[in-house]
């Protein structure tokens, strides 16, 4: 079966879980709005591709690993697009949570994904119960306090913060979760799938801020222009779009550069490629530097 | 050492482990405004007492326990304020989180402390990994969809609801998840500990709505008349005040019989009249029966 139908079945089972009868259904309904359609899943698949290439010898724990990735992933972009933080109207290509359910579902929502992140977890750890301490702790790391997504989040409070110490809590944290999950979930050492995640998650904040200022809003399913707009920290303020491209690159490069050698570096290194360019297509970059185009003005 | 002296000393060697240096400022400021000084920390001295009754074979994971359901109770807490649910300025005598540190981080510190609460018990598990399936899948029904707090709290955005589905969510299940996680961290069965769970849950959702009506709000901490302002589903409007006060106590009454027999059954039955008298006095109880007085309007 391939990884993003997997990927999809589980969440579907995941969330069936929460919406016995009885449950409140207009909660239910902002849930599976928040997960269904997806986005491109990236997380998940390079958590299970992970969980692949160390030998997978527990399907189901690996892929609730990549579940309550995906799900904590979900939770993130709910409460991310409240009112208070950037009171986005869309996310992939149609309403956001509170903008179709109300303010005071998306916030429970989101919530109620943390949990069933957690939850899922736990309910598939029968088969591996000792790995499930370590797995819960590596998942955790990436979402919260002190340098997962809700730290990055909150940066955008402070007045003093470095690019780097935002971009990797924002979004590297939970690619590194993803690949370290991956191969926990296999019972396989994580620090050799840490670097790997570090430059992915990196490359994916970068190629967000290029998008955010090259990008069309009907390819994003987002509004464009936001990191201007919120005077958030991004990679376009600090070194225009063609240093921004150049980095971009040299991350992807990086990230190829640290899949381990193995059976799968092949293939992984394979998923690395056609991510990046599903995130920046290497003809737009050549587009750009071919028309020998000056940076856009500086966001922040 | 006192159970509440073991649970202060672990709710902040779990907030410590999420301040790194390194870590955003405000909102680890905002957690620990959360979550300190707290208010009786009941549901965790439940799940410590039920340990202690169970043998509380493994202490730290048991700590761990109460900890995680404290924890989950304080985020239900910050969210429960925000502007869109109830907008309550105070919480606990002072400012509500989102009151002192603004929505933003009010809305992250409640996702950073669920966080927090599954990787405590995850930290925990080292000496009894196989117990950690059941103990976190036991706490994150208390809190999830479809029967938790977060179900709970959806309910009042829903046209119809039912008294006792709204309140068995809303307070009941982190009830239930106190003493049986109190159960399971000691490895015992959680279900000889699920009654008591259940009458002590709606016993304090019931005091709850008397103390809305009856309290003042520097008692409380927190502005009363709420549910009446918010056409909540409370006691009150179904019952009359009277009628509230009487189903409070035969809830106590019946919670004091569900207490299982064994060694520890005297002083948990004297937990639980302790923590009656502190919900609602017996002699303000008294002085409204001698009063004679009629129940005021129905708020709903």
């Amino acid at each position: 079966m391939k990884a993003i139908t997997r990927i999809e079945q589980s969440l579907a089972l995941a969330l069936a879980s929460g919406e016995a009868p009885g449950c409140p259904p207009k909660l239910a309904g902002a849930i599976r709005h928040a997960v269904f359609p997806g986005g491109a899943r990236i997380r998940p698949q390079l958590c299970l591709a992970v969980a692949q290439a160390c030998g997978q010898d527990d399907p189901a724990l690996s892929e609730a690993a990549a579940v309550a990735i995906e799900l904590l992933h979900c939770a993130s972009l709910v409460h991310d697009d409240l009112p208070c933080f950037d009171d986005a109207q869309t996310r992939r290509g149609r309403a956001s949570v509170h903008w179709a359910y109300g303010e005071s579902l998306a916030v429970l929502a989101g919530d109620a994904l943390i949990v069933l992140a957690f939850q899922t977890l736990a309910k598939a750890a029968g088969q591996s119960p000792a790995r499930l301490p370590a797995l819960l702790n590596i998942v955790a790391s990436g979402v919260g306090m002190p340098f997962g997504i809700v730290a990055g989040q909150a940066w955008e409070s402070e007045s003093r913060v470095s690019l780097v110490d935002y971009q990797r809590a924002k979004t590297g944290a939970l690619f590194v979760a993803s690949t370290c999950a991956g191969a926990l979930s296999a019972g396989a050492d994580p620090d050799a799938w840490r670097d790997l995640g570090e430059c992915l998650g990196e490359a994916y904040q970068v190629a967000d801020d290029i998008r955010d200022v090259m990008g069309q809003a009907d390819l994003l399913g987002k509004p464009v222009g936001q990191d201007a707009q919120h005077a958030r920290p991004n990679a376009i303020a600090n070194l225009g779009l063609g240093g921004a491209i150049a980095h971009f690159e040299s991350l992807i490069q990086a990230a190829v550069d640290a899949v381990p050698e193995g059976a799968s570096a092949q293939e992984m290194r394979a998923l690395v490629r056609q991510e990046s360019e599903r995130l920046v297509p290497r003809a737009a970059c050549n587009a750009y530097r071919n028309a020998g185009a000056q940076a856009p003005a500086a966001a922040g």
